[in-house]
């Protein structure tokens, strides 16, 4: 058996055959081997480096006293760095699993998306978690930036979590019951230590002494920078991290600190970077200097054929995020598209295909050539000086006798036509296709060791034929062959593709899937049929996990496991969540919709199937147990104890802890209208469950587990539901509060978070909304409108109380942007859903309250074809365009005389005593529909502008009194009829 | 070429091969892989622990910007631990080197005594340093105790210094020259930190924010054994020794601080040793539970042959060392001398011998067997009742027939006579051996993994031979045998000796000279045949470190190296220092003493020659190098500064920092007598060049330094022999101060050492004198006797004025013991000297004056046989004899009348007028010689107790005069004429 120190041995020396340096461990305390000066100032500056070293890693606040199976406050790390970029830190890393022991054919070895940036050293790469059978085994990156410093060339980073691996490799579910050296288990060996440090870090360590140490630490590091000393302050730097890291394991990073602890770290560590670049400038950089890649040289392309081909151009990528590879296929076809009708080159469909690791662009019957073509260019006028003729001729390299005249814009000119000869279109797609590549973009784009390229992950390969002929393409250090890559672990990784018409067959042969609707139809059947015997995968609600695996793989192979009933006691959330969120597993549910206990996960190539399985399984089982150790210890806990913890949960720096945000939301759904008993629990309990460890863990279980904790620590179901639904809606779609309170809550608690944030980070703007403010306003309005009971609830209002609730001043101006923001939000949803633009105008007066919007709108379809209606509109409208703006609704009734403004005069004040204060659209038309042949009458017979001022000021204000009857209920100007 | 990473793995490898687990070095600084919990802990209690780890270990006192070529402030360990100790850990050892490439048979590898103490992790063990031709390349220590505790079993600690091997293996001559990987040195890779850490730890490091640190680790730790976790801990202990190691690299301990320090940290090391026992107790040994050898069953003994033959017996060890080789040489002499004696076996002479591995005793003619014997047995009293007889011979397994009448002290009782038949030489040897081997004490003990036994080094074998047979002799866990061991890089390492009368030929045939004479021969004559060529060994004057060689090396290999004549421009002092203390190498000079740039190494058997000269001039270049980096260092620093440095030296606890002690000395020098310039001069500076870098690493070269630096700086040679000569003798035979201003200092410094430490330490006890105290004042007489010209300084009053100086008070009962002290040690030398012991004690009184002393016994040794002072003398005892205790020296003349006392008066008083005050022997015999016949006269005629009382009074106060003439000179009652 492999055993943990054979396999950091192994490691080390196969990161050695690739010229890695060996350095030992830091001499202080550090949270990962990013800290580490051997890499976080090595990456820095333009020296090359690489590099291999054992990292413990300590991390306070994963201590569980040795007693959670894969958690521990001090894992070992192994850290590789190479730099630069070596152009095939994949394949290499793949080595070094084989180094292992391990088999990455029979296995599943996945590169899965995962970004990584460390706000407190200014550091950010992209890269991935790498999975072995499901299992997070590396973190694969490739540094971009440190102490807020580009990274010139950029980084791999490798960190290998060696105790999973080992557990993984070994089959035990217990870190001490790794086997770490012959004879030797994990536990006898560190077992106390983990114990006796997870009671330092959870229970003894003295608060008072690590804050002063902290502050020491802090104090050096700055005086040590102020010196010149960049080594010694990283040390104490990373002192300060590890003094933080006690802190706060011991609960005692209060909300100011944590912000202004980042700050000062992110601080220093900047000051660090930059000294330490200095320095090894100073030092005329001991190791050398990187060279950039040299550009590749395009070779002549050959003749090409008469007969049109099709093109093929690929991308070949390192594993992109299925977003970004589903973004990037739109670009494609846009970007090449647009560019080939910039060329005179005839083509037919352009079809764009992705796959995790490459682009596909196919264009069919791409002509041979462009046609010829003649171009004019334009010289001095007829009869300019012979001077500027001769100048014109001799810079076109053409003799004065062979200039012709042409008429341009209508005045004679001497012009040069020259015949252009079409170019073989491997030369205009060499062009076309390097522009293409080139301006791939995506919405986080990285650099590797190209010079010049920059994308979501690095570019490693371009394919580009036109028949059988290779498209001359040189893009960088990039050169466009015949030869595309399969499957890294299949036998033959590389394969030479005959022309562009066998291309997508020649991938196919080799196992790739490249369009992606075949790719999701062999997952979704594939899954069916697995589960058919027992159950079935909810293909509908499961679409969007389906086509973020649809991503994952270019060879899809559907598996089924299972996983032990006993786990079917958590949750269904807590099992869904770990399944979808973390493995990307498709659960299994029989006819009634109940959780399985099984799922499907899909593999990327031929695996040995069995062994895939048994890996994914011990995955899951590792995340139950961690999920039920969590659930079982919260269950424990009093829902008070557990929701003081949210004092130690910062919201933001200056809106206070989410305890504060817990009480401001539950005063203001106390204030919204009077209370229930219910309400009145509800608001003391609200968001308690952040402060439980499985949410902690699974921040998406917020509600779910706090119904599970309130039902169990005996509170009634509806106080149950409603501190669930406070949460609701989570997404777009999302369920919506079904009970008033719970309504009641949600509304504060987005209410809270408007106000709040607009006042002090300010509103969402373009694609900036860190803590999503507008997610929360379209759920607002979601829960008004849901709730029509709840419609008398005017949010403008609220917003204002939830205003005055904040520890920051909120002013009305702010408040004011909020409003419209919401009515823009409003706007938006309900022109989405299809009413006619004027009728949402004309109801957005009501914003405020949305499910009152909602009724105008209705009530507005059915009587705009109410002849009573149209007429009372058409009255008001036409009312409201002959009294000047500003007339009071007001007049003396004595001064009107004739027979048709008595009239009017006596219906309008029938229909004001008979319509009520809260008269809705429906009403008005009923109430108001006599007013139809008054008014008619009086347009007809009465002249308003009489030449008495006292008679036409009692005529307007009678009309005004008509414009008046319908104000408030629309903004009836917007309304076109 | 052996890269350093690759060193490290392959001896990592190789330990692990040896079944040791591997872990991480530390994270918190240590300086030194003993204080990693894997060593500091796991050699606690009876867990078995076989682990190699890599620590780099932090000395900010060894900061030297990287400067210094063989010098850094972290360096980088390889850390064994082997527990139990597996019985043969200088072989695996032997074997890592080999592992390392190094041909172990090549070179001269040697185990150099050398024993290893904290006192502040209240630890100790026994062991050497491993020299490979000359370099210390490992540490290796049976640690006895840690944490104040023993350590049953004990372990094995194997520490390799990596950067020095490796500059060795690459024959590079600067560490940052190694070449760390392939084409990286390591300069490139850690030259910065190098520099940028010896920066803070020499002149950044802020010196309040440390003390703080120290101050809040101290507490924690306190804390966390209160909390009863000894992990933790002990990391904070860790933590606390490098707070106060950059406090010390900053000059910043004071006085009281050190003492304080280390006692706080041996207190709390010693709690975390106790906890971590108790600890693991609880756990019940997770690691189980090493079980002890079990005791080596003996084997009966052949029939002996009837011939008396040779025994040899040989005690096989690891290298002992030299001083307790040559105790043990004597110690098994006697024991087995003795106790051979206790047997009735005949034998004829007893030889023993040692060798660093061996003892070895031989007797000649051992008889066969003990003669036969015949035993008494006392019974009962003849007439005792018949039940106590018939008892008895029961008892005796007699019938009650046989038993037989004796008369025992004169009464008659019932006996048995026993016949007990001699014992065979075999059977009676391998008792007498046991007791010899258990017997086996040294110095300071040890113990390995034998149950029982200790002894100075671990006992590995025993060879026990009568004649062609084997003895039969078992100790505890060893059991001999006829196989012995040779030199371990021989062929065949184990010798298979076919009997005791060829046990000496065969060690010679296989090279091991066992005779001590033999080889200091070899070492002698093979030395000056070397050097005949240019010059000589002074083998008269290095006998000491010739003596020490002798006991280093089994088959003495003298070989001549060189060195750069460069070096020659160091004081001889600092070279011969180097070769002889450091190295043990042999100086060598021409024909004038003058050193020559070689000297002579003697390697241990058959070696490459070449390979080991080059290897020792590499490390005599290496060590001149440092010499000389430290000597034009101190030779820039002004005299006042390195003065200066002595504020940072503490002396004692109580009396203040060595600049503290610099300045009292100067003060009594000075008041000695009248100062010349010369000496106010020499007293500003005496002891400056404490403070110089040179003897910090050399203290052996105070004094000497001080005149070379005082020199250098201007001052006149005057001045400079005074500094230099205050510090002389320095042992015992050294030369004496030959000007009076160096006489003064030295004297001024015994005495303030004395008073100082009387008042506080105490004045030495048995073997107990840390302070050296004893040669103190044998320097002090020494001094006093060498200047006659200072016989007027009386030590006594001059050290009541060294007692008023110090910062404590001397009371006068601690200045009297210090006087007696004093007069026992120049009583002792007198004695020695073989002066006669009545004559000493005699002139004791003038202990505090030396000289004059001497001057007084030289005169007595001249006039013991004058009869003018024989006569004297008996006056003058006749006198003391007859006149009470008291009596005054004066009478009234007039009483007076018989002729002879009147002429007695006469005569005392003329003597009295001429006798100087300060008279001396010579003078008292001069003038008071005319006593002679008066006195005789006086007593034949005077009856001196006259019965009138006046007159009674007068006769006794006329010889009382007499009794007093030569009062004060000597102590006349000790005298035996």
């Amino acid at each position: 058996m492999l055993t943990m120190q054979d396999a950091l041995a192994r490691l080390t020396a196969y990161w050695t055959d690739q010229g890695c340096l060996v350095v030992q461990p830091m001499n202080t305390e550090v949270g990962a081997g990013t800290l580490n000066p051997a890499t976080f100032l090595r990456v820095l500056g333009p020296e090359p480096w690489r590099v291999v070293y054992v990292e413990p890693s300590v991390r306070p606040d994963d201590s569980r006293y040795g007693e959670n199976p894969n958690r521990l406050q001090t894992h070992t790390q192994v850290q590789v760095i190479l730099k630069p970029d070596p152009g095939n830190p994949q394949e290499l890393y793949l080595g070094s699993l084989t180094a292992l022991g391990i088999d990455v054919a029979a296995h599943d070895v996945r590169f899965v998306e995962d970004n990584w940036a460390s706000p407190a050293l200014g550091a950010w790469g992209l890269g991935w978690e790498v999975w072995l059978d499901g299992l997070e085994i590396t973190q694969f990156t490739y540094f971009q930036q440190a102490g807020g410093l580009n990274l010139e060339p950029p980084s791999v980073e490798i960190t290998y979590g060696i105790e999973r691996i080992i557990m993984a490799l070994q089959g035990v579910t217990h870190f001490k019951d790794i086997e770490y050296a012959e004879g030797v288990s994990y536990g006898e060996v560190f077992g106390q230590a983990e114990y006796e440090m997870s009671r330092y870090y959870l229970d003894d360590a003295d608060v008072a002494t690590n804050r002063r140490l902290l502050e020491l630490y802090a104090a050096e590091a700055q005086r040590l920078i102020d010196e010149g000393l960049p080594i010694p302050a990283h040390t104490y730097v990373l002192k300060c991290s590890q003094a933080f890291n006690v802190l706060d394991s011991r609960g005692a990073v209060s909300t100011a600190d944590r912000a202004a602890e980042f700050a000062r770290m992110r601080r220093l560590a900047g000051d660090v970077a930059r000294l330490w670049m200095a320095r090894r400038d100073e030092l005329g950089h001991p190791l050398g200097v990187v060279s950039p890649l040299p550009p590749a040289a395009a070779f002549e392309a050959a003749t090409a054929g008469e007969a049109p081909r099709t093109l093929v151009f690929e991308v070949g990528t390192e594993e992109m995020p299925p977003s970004e590879a589903r973004a990037a296929v739109e670009q494609v076809r846009r970007e090449l598209t647009e560019r080939l009708g910039g060329t005179r080159l005839a083509h037919g469909d352009v079809r764009v295909h992705a796959t995790p690791r490459r682009l596909i662009a196919v264009v069919a019957d791409v002509a041979a050539r462009e046609p010829d073509h003649e171009r004019t260019v334009k010289g001095p006028k007829t009869g300019a000086p012979e001077k500027a003729v001769a100048g014109f001729a001799r810079s076109q390299g053409v003799p004065v006798e062979s200039l012709e005249t042409a008429e341009l814009n209508g005045v004679p000119h001497l012009v040069v036509r020259k015949h252009e000869a079409g170019r073989a279109a491997p030369a205009v797609l060499a062009d076309v296709l390097a522009k293409v590549t080139g301006s791939l973009r995506s919405a986080k784009n990285m650099r590797w060791n190209d010079p010049q390229l920059a994308f979501t992950r690095p570019i490693r390969w371009l394919v580009a034929l036109w028949g059988d002929e290779i498209v001359p393409l040189a893009v960088s250090s990039l050169l466009a062959g015949r030869d595309t890559r399969v499957l890294r672990t299949a036998a033959q990784p590389a394969v030479s593709v005959a022309s562009a018409e066998t291309f997508m067959e020649t991938l196919a042969i080799n196992g790739i899937v490249a369009n992606a609707d075949d790719r999701r139809e062999l997952i979704v059947t594939g899954a069916q049929d697995l589960v058919w015997d027992s159950g079935r995968i909810d293909v509908a609600g499961e679409a969007a996990l389906i086509d973020q695996i649809t991503y994952l793989v270019e060879q899809p192979t559907p598996l089924l496991g299972t996983f032990d009933e006993k786990y079917l006691e958590l949750p269904a959330a807590v099992l869904t969540t770990v399944m979808r969120k973390h493995q990307r597993y498709l659960p299994v549910r029989d006819a009634d919709g109940t959780l399985l206990p099984m799922f499907v996960t899909v593999a990327n190539g031929p695996v040995d199937v069995e062994r895939v399985r048994s890996g994914n399984e011990a995955v899951l089982r590792a995340r139950y147990e961690d999920a039920a150790f969590f659930y079982r210890a919260d269950r424990k806990l009093p829902l008070a104890a557990m929701r003081d913890k949210l004092q130690r949960l910062t919201f933001t720096d200056k809106l206070g802890s989410m305890a504060d945000r817990a009480a401001r939301i539950a005063a203001l759904s106390l204030s919204l209208r009077e209370p229930s008993a219910t309400l009145e629990r509800a608001a003391q309990l609200v968001k308690f469950d952040l402060g439980s460890q499985l949410v902690t863990e699974m921040t998406s279980l917020a509600g779910v587990m706090a119904r599970d904790y309130a039902l169990h620590a005996g509170e009634t179901p509806a106080v149950a539901q409603a501190v669930y639904e406070a949460e609701l809606p989570r997404s777009a779609g999302d369920d919506l509060p079904a009970s008033v309170p719970g309504a009641l809550l949600s509304l504060a608690d987005r209410l809270d978070l408007l106000a709040g944030l607009a006042a002090t980070v300010g509103l969402p703007t373009g694609s900036s909304d860190p803590f999503a403010v507008r997610r929360a306003v379209l759920g607002l309005i979601a829960v008004h409108r849901a709730h029509p009971d709840l419609a008398g609830i005017d949010l403008t209002a609220a917003l204002a109380a939830a205003g005055a609730l904040q520890p920051v001043e909120v002013p009305a101006a702010v408040l004011a942007d909020a409003g419209d923001f919401l009515a823009k939000r409003l706007e938006q949803v309900l022109v989405e859903e299809g009413h006619p633009v004027d009728r949402v105008r004309a109801v957005l007066p009501h914003a405020g309250r949305p499910s009152f919007a909602d009724l105008l709108l209705a009530q507005l379809g059915r009587l705009i074809t109410d002849p009573r209606f149209l007429a009372l509109a058409e009255a008001i409208q036409r009312a409201r365009r002959i009294v000047p703006d500003g007339t009071p609704a007001g007049y003396d009734p004595a001064l009107l005389k004739e027979p048709a403004e008595v009239a009017l005069h006596e219906t309008v004040q029938t229909v004001r005593r008979e319509l009520p204060a809260d008269a809705d659209l429906s009403r008005l038309t009923a109430v108001a529909g006599r007013l139809t042949d008054p008014v008619n009458a009086f347009f007809d017979e009465v002249f308003v502008m009489a030449d008495d001022p006292a008679l036409r000021a009692a005529r307007l204000g009678l009309l005004a009194t008509v414009r008046d009857l319908g104000a408030g209920l629309l903004d009836w100007p917007q309304l076109r009829l």
